[in-house]
């Protein structure tokens, strides 16, 4: 048998974290905290297992977490979604978006995508039959030039994919960025999804560049979010996805017999512990101060950066130290100087390969202090 | 837009239980225990998190349930599935079945499925590109007609899927069909996916017949299965897959891409309360009681059955009390006689409706009761 997909490998982050572990190193390359969440949270999913949360949730998700999702869009972006038909939870932001290509991508339908991107749009698009156009945007900016986009968009094209703030890189959309995309997608049928993951996650005062704060635009946009990147909890595979009914129905058609539904005693707990928004409005200052630390400690090695203006990642060019492919230099790191990340060409059109690393800084300060020993070493 | 679903609504499942919430009645409909689970497993859970179980579990599943899934099968079927490359821990059953339909079925490609049929594996299918070959079975016996099988397969029947127990009807598969089935399979390129997720619910001595005791069949099967029904916790949605490696790595080339990894601490609680092999060695006598107390106390009303010979699920005929369509005497038991039940005719081909409704009995006695009430007072 044949795989459907090209590349059967596995993903770079399995590869990274095994390389990882087996070589006893540093572990800055899956992006996942390294500290506990909040007890708070996790009483109150032990709570919610106590006192019977344990059969199927509604296929839509638990009602609560979707009424809280819906209270922050208003609170954030003065935005409404309607928990009834405009908010589902998924098993994590990867299965809204495999769920979402997979309800919409047929056979030679196109989906633009912008390279560096996150790994798991393109095989999505391929299983489904479907065509990614990429489009690869360049270090350290990695700006979007909107009339390549223009270009790119004809009448097989069925969806554009955004991220921001954008992992990898570590850079975000701005609002003339997003006019720009509401302009090129409107009166046609081009679906947006928005990847917003790391929404809270994001520096020096800047505002998220939400789909939804765009009429125009969210009336085709789904948006993606991660509950695991927000409160620290990248293994509990907790997710959602917002957009207008229309599209949501279509959505929930294949969700509900992808997942069907979600971990029950864990969208209870995040239900009541976003009771308190103060619980993901400080998310900005939390990073922001681990991302100086961080930058502020390397200042002086042989890594050139530009800080990261959102994510909890930050990205390095070695090319001052070395010219070897980044994926070699990668796993040289971690073997030899005890420290993993991920190298940016696995993301890129072509593999391109323009001497960037990433680095997750989403870590208590004294790993940031030994990782930060590590590369001023080098 | 147009979902690539013909059939968008919502599964019955969701319909069921939305009427019986509603309508206040009891909800024998979708299949959940009304009974809280061991508090150990609750307590392991909690601990898990606790002690910082809270981030990505490795893509194919926490190791330790890996090991202890592969010591279940050593003990209940002599049968060996490597932790490493031929088990994988997935977000419920259904997200399997998902993932494997979604792996192997290209446009065109035929999947022969027996109906009346739990109602994920044909929009999986679609989804996809391939045609689902119904073979209907009859009630009360549900026998499958092997040479209308045979008749069925040509060069473009890529799968085959059985279920045993089965859902809805409760019969279960004897060595002879597994045997037919291996040998109308063997040396062609055929995969099959055999549904087990009640593989520890079987009544009267019979012994469940799992793919992997068949060594032909195990080669080109994957087994799904779901901790949801054997802990009766449904709602924590974890399940897994078992496939001999070169199968399973096309599984996983898929799977890390449609939810990479699942629940972290939910996987570590299951891991260490499945060291006590009792804990769903002691299944078939439990449920066994309450299918017997669940017959015994209807024996007198109005409705006609065989005794389910596995699952939680016991299908009564209604014929001797009304012709009426199924789906509108199943709305009608919830809205006018308090008690939901799943009409059987959404599972079969073409919608043939033999007067048949499915109760769940994974109900306290008292449930049991009170439902049988209501049942004899019909
Ligand atoms: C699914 S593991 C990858 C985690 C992540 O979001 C990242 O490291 O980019
Ligand atoms: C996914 S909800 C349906 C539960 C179930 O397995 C059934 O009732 O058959």
């Amino acid at each position: 048998h044949q795989s459907k997909l090209s590349n059967v490998g596995n993903s770079i982050f399995s590869v990274m974290s095994t390389l990882a572990n087996t070589h006893n190193a540093m572990n800055l390359a899956q992006g996942f905290p390294d500290f506990k969440s909040d007890q708070k949270l996790i009483d109150a999913v032990s709570n919610a297992m106590n006192s019977g949360y344990n059969q199927y949730a509604p296929m839509q998700g638990h009602l609560g977490l979707r009424h809280a999702i819906s209270k922050k869009y208003e609170l954030l972006y003065n935005s409404s979604y309607n928990p009834e038909n405009e908010i589902t939870v998924t098993a994590g932001a990867t299965q809204a978006i495999f769920t979402i290509i997979s309800a919409f991508i047929r056979p030679n339908d196109e989906v633009i995508i912008f390279k560096p991107a996150y790994d798991c749009y393109q095989p999505a698009i391929e299983l489904n039959g479907g065509k990614s156009i990429a489009i690869q945007l360049k270090a350290p900016n990695y700006t979007i030039d909107w009339n390549t986009v223009a270009q790119s968009i004809n009448s097989n094209t069925k969806m554009i994919i955004v991220n921001t703030p954008h992992n990898p890189s570590g850079t975000v959309l701005s609002k003339a960025d997003m006019l720009k995309l509401q302009e090129l997608t409107n009166e046609t049928d081009i679906v947006v999804l928005s990847d917003e993951v790391y929404e809270h996650i994001i520096f020096d005062g800047e505002q998220h560049q939400s789909v939804c704060r765009f009429k125009n635009l969210k009336e085709r946009s789904f948006i993606t979010a991660s509950f695991g990147k927000t409160f620290h909890n990248t293994g509990w595979k907790i997710g959602y996805s917002c957009a207008p009914k229309t599209l949501m129905d279509i959505f929930r058609s294949v969700h509900q017999f992808n997942v069907f539904s979600v971990h029950h005693p864990s969208q209870k707990g995040l239900s009541d512990y976003m009771e308190e928004p103060n619980h993901y409005l400080n998310l900005p200052e939390f990073y922001q101060e681990k991302r100086n630390l961080f930058l502020e400690l390397i200042k002086d090695s042989r890594f050139k950066f530009t800080p990261s203006k959102g994510t909890y990642f930050q990205v390095l060019d070695y090319s001052g130290i070395t010219l070897e492919h980044d994926v070699d230099f990668a796993k040289r790191l971690t073997i030899e100087h005890g420290i993993a990340s991920i190298p940016l060409s696995v993301f890129n059109d072509n593999n391109l390969d323009e001497h960037v690393l990433r680095f997750c800084f989403a870590k208590t300060n004294d790993t940031l202090k030994k990782a930060a020993e590590l590369l001023n070493s080098i």
